[in-house]
């Protein structure tokens, strides 16, 4: 694995417990931890359970023991490790978003073509496809549950930025970034629109706002934040990506993901409206679907709240027995077990690498979109 | 109209705006307000649309052009005024509770057959019932909709007692309350759940408890509340009434009315467990029910919030269009349009004073429970 | 009152009731109805209270005895009633939207102009600023307790289109509704935003949608639908309007409007997100108001969703004791009372003409930049 | 640890995530896994990720290289391995209800009291007070947030037993289990009561009932429940469990435990209701807090929903950023990291045996009360 923040501690925790809940094909051992600094990528390996480190991904990627290459750097370092691990023979989990531009998504694509030909499997991580409740939705629609799809609205709300004076991390430099809320999580509600409805958004009309401009810079990272210096610097990414987007079979859908969202925390919704129904999901309360069945009776028509904490629903059988709430990092060992499975199975995971392309294509028509002031971009 | 507080109020509402929405076969005329005090009736008549006033209710029910008593005095003089009334051959619509003891509310239910004898028609006025959400509940039990009733939960909490220093009123003197939380808000708790599962509660055991013994006297009556005295008064009735009943067909219930239930401000709720469903009901949102039905297939259950705001739904059609909230005074229009309905028919309106008698007499056995130490105890 | 559909008996009902519960400085009389069809207004009339009918407004604000005209007729006959109604000097209450077409709602903008400078008034009827929780968020805001307002979110989603079956209705052609959802719907979103927050829209980029653009012509009207016939018709308004507005202030906010938002029956929705807090609002449950104070403790803070239900929030002391609901049509009696009042003390009663042409004019902006590819175009 | 059935498998999960994501004063090492059937719990070692195996427990508590027993199996047998074990000088975690019968609790408590004089330290296994939300609202009654407690309730609410036809476990025997909802569920529900007030339950008056009292016997376990065979067994255990306690300090409790509340999946609910505010919790909400805040001004009093997902509340800031939502095993990891850091202290670690055995006490007097006609009982 290359890399060790946020997303290294939760790819490792799905590394670890995934073969503890499901029979896997393969059982993942994890090797090699990569980083820059010997100290510290020594720490985290100890600290999530990696058995030797390396400051050379060049190196680990050459090794004849290793198979698997999870990348979880910053955006703008995936497409060199990517394609080189993929052309190295070795199966690729990457992150999203998939890489910083179009153009190295493209490229990255390429090299997961090229090594598809040789049975080699690159995935990228919109782990939230994997939250039991929003699978579930996914198989509601395919299933006809809610009828043609008529509208979709997508947010995803956080409110971290909210204080003027928390500082700058690298989330806010458009270098390492690539983008704002709109690439960190508006990905997520493109990705799961697209997911849940079978389509893919056509084009797009939005508009991208820095609401602080100016931030002090960072003294100590913590989490997500930390503390500030008395210097300050630009925040050169959107806060708040507002967009309206067209499906390929015309449906229309809104978009929105802030950071500024006072009082959300963690509020990635998404509501589809069919012509028999509908299903809204919310993943501040995330074992719950919201599923409204328009063909039972009209007086009983209402908002079901599903618990999918039951043994029927996707992934759950799993763990514990019915009733029994899942968490966030339960979407990485979902994720561990369904790219394991596709490997063993020789076939494609799925996101692919031409889903994470695509989805990067959207975030750039946005771009584009907001731009040109709003106008209509073709995806 | 015999009283002109806050049931004064909501049913000269009932009176007023139940013609408007509903075809009746009679139509209601308010023609005269009775109370004690000439001046504060004469304010109260002309407030809330009383062609008339007097001070001796005895006069007023002995007038031909009166067809209809309304009595929402205080319970201390239900008996007199209800008993008086059908001897003198008038309808009469009672507010809850029936009575104050069993022993008068014994009386009532007698002249009450006396009077149907005669076609004169008598009935209490245990609103609640006549929420579209709460009928539709019945609806839904009667038609097997959740099967066979394995469970009931009913509660009534408020909270307009938790302040230590909040004033005596009428309701917490049992001379003039007959009782407190228990007769106040639980009898309503015993209504509904009687009413929803169509059964009734046959022995009881329960504790009452009274949290604040000691408070200052009202020295001005506002709301259900007002300002207070220097001087203290005893608290002569139970601030919170808890109990486990048995229904005559063997299902137990368990009941709590508190007035101390911080931060609940009027929240009747009631839930029914059933064999192949369940309903929960909170009248702090009022025009919601929500219903689970374990018939439905496995994976999308849950409880479906239905808003009980369509004109299929008890009631409704004769309001507003679809998806407009009703609030809380509309269970007196339905209340007197049920009334005037059952009267014009010749029907006995539902809930007798038979029907009260039997709520009175389970407050009793509560009362009785809790002396002894929470003995079952009959009703 | 000229007109007598579902406006017609919400407003009777607020005239009606108004009295009841608040001391008003003068008390309204129902004199007159007017409508085209002699038999059915007759009918209306008993229906509504009124005691007398007409099939001619200009004879009917001919009258000296006349003082208020209210108008709930459809949008296209709404200029040329006020004008006159004002021009012979009575105040006029006019149902929204002021009218259907910009032109209109400015000429009706100058006639309340030339009105108001002999004592006359005008007013518009945006009902759902009178729900207390919706005044009570605008006072929060004016009070800064969110701080800044950084961004807004409106919705106003139904779904009784949402069979593609439902037939035609008046309000689904253009020529007497002006627009559809945008003008119907939208535009309680734009006032509702407008007013909470103290701003007014300056642009907008949007897109309007047909989903269904034929349907059964209408055999037979009842609610807000009827019965179809067989033969079909052209559906001229936009069943979703989709935009995003900036405000004078600069702040960005996202508005929808749909019929076809399926299970959603009257969820008319606002979010503010301040620097400091945020606010949250839902017709479906409008006692409820959602609020977040980012200014209390850390381990504490979270969305308070507050009952506004008591005697402190804005007009809820005039009803019945703490922690009763109120319903839909409250507001048409908060509406009747602010109009009186502002008459009686020759003050301007909001919101004004200007204010109804103020949101005619954001309409008018979506529908340009909807037929210009979103571009953002100014009010 | 002895025992691998679902308790197993969670208690495992603790053990394996608690040291990588907490700062531990020592390291667990999962050394033997013990069970009675060598096929099987070879098995289960190897899926849960335990070094050896064992049949014997006797042999394994003697092995000097073992510092702790983690006990998980049914009830009956935790008696006599905990009192070896901790006469052995072994750490003992014990899967709650401490034991299936007084006596043995008492023994227990006993053994603990006599280790701990050498330091060895013992704790029963309640996770649900380590739910952070739990946690928190301990802290929050200790803090006088909401004043003095007035009323407690507490209910533990599942439907797994809702089908009549569904087969026999070890659960409904009550050789096996002890007891049925009340020791299973309604122990949790005790539990919790008493840690949020910091109070133990003095007396109780209460009725145990068995709604279904034959099933089919298993013929095959699978989760909580199983296949069903054609012979019926006799359910010798309470399917709902319902009581009235009295606290120390003289407030009063109601408690619920069913298995047949349908719909309700894992609804471990409580309320405290205080001088100055309340608490409201539900295990089917995890993440969430409600708090009413009695202090705050008049108008902006609610329930606030707190997402307990922040760095500042208790145990969360060593998972994920802000708003990500823990899952049921996160308690257990909880669990195992205060466990270690008190042993490491030389610090009891809670709840201890002797609070295990209070709550055996509360259960006997429940099954006391409810056989002697719900009279009050003391603990």
């Amino acid at each position: 694995m290359v890399g060790y923040g946020f997303m290294g501690a939760a790819h490792s925790q799905g590394w670890r417990v995934a073969p503890r809940f499901f029979e896997l094909a393969a059982t993942p051992e994890m090797t090699v931890l990569v980083g820059r600094d010997a100290t510290r990528v020594a720490t985290a390996a100890e600290r999530w359970g990696w058995a030797e480190t390396s400051t050379d991904w060049r190196e680990t990627i050459a090794r004849d023991d290793i198979d698997v290459v999870d990348i979880v750097t910053p955006g703008d370092s995936h497409a060199e490790i990517a394609i080189a691990a993929l052309d190295a023979g070795k199966h690729v989990l990457c992150e999203k978003p998939l890489a910083n531009s179009v153009a190295e998504a493209e490229a990255m694509a390429a090299a997961a073509d090229r090594a598809a030909a040789h049975g080699v499997r690159a995935m990228v991580g919109f782990t939230y496809r994997r939250v039991p409740a929003v699978t579930f939705a996914r198989d509601l629609v395919a299933a006809g549950r809610i009828g043609a799809v008529r509208q979709v609205r997508a947010q995803y709300l956080q409110d971290w930025l909210r204080d003027a004076d928390s500082p700058m991390t690298w989330r806010l430099d458009k270098e390492l970034a690539g983008s704002g809320s709109l690439g960190d999580i508006g990905a997520h509600a493109v990705d799961l629109a697209q997911f849940i409805t079978g389509t893919r958004l056509a084009s797009v009309s939005g508009v991208l706002e820095t609401l602080v401009p100016e931030r002090p810079l960072l003294a100590d990272a913590r989490g997500l934040s930390g503390t500030a210096s008395t210097e300050r610097g630009r925040v050169t990414v959107d806060d708040v990506a507002l967009f309206t987007g067209r499906f390929d079979d015309g449906v229309l859908g809104t978009f929105e993901a802030s950071r500024f969202a006072t009082g959300r925390k963690n509020a990635l919704r998404i509501e589809v409206s069919g012509s028999t129904g509908a299903l809204a999901f919310d993943l501040e309360d995330l074992n719950a679907l919201e599923f409204f069945d328009g063909t039972a009776e009209a007086t009983t028509q209402g908002f079901t709240k599903i618990l999918v904490t039951e043994p029927e629903h996707p992934y759950v059988g799993a763990w514990w027995p019915a009733g029994h709430m899942l968490g966030y990092e339960h979407g990485f060992s979902h994720q561990a077990r369904d790219f394991v499975e596709a490997v063993a199975a020789g076939e494609q995971p799925r996101p692919s690498f031409a889903d994470g392309l695509q989805v990067q294509r959207v975030l750039a028509a946005v771009e584009r979109s907001s731009a040109e002031g709003s106008a209509w971009t073709a995806v």
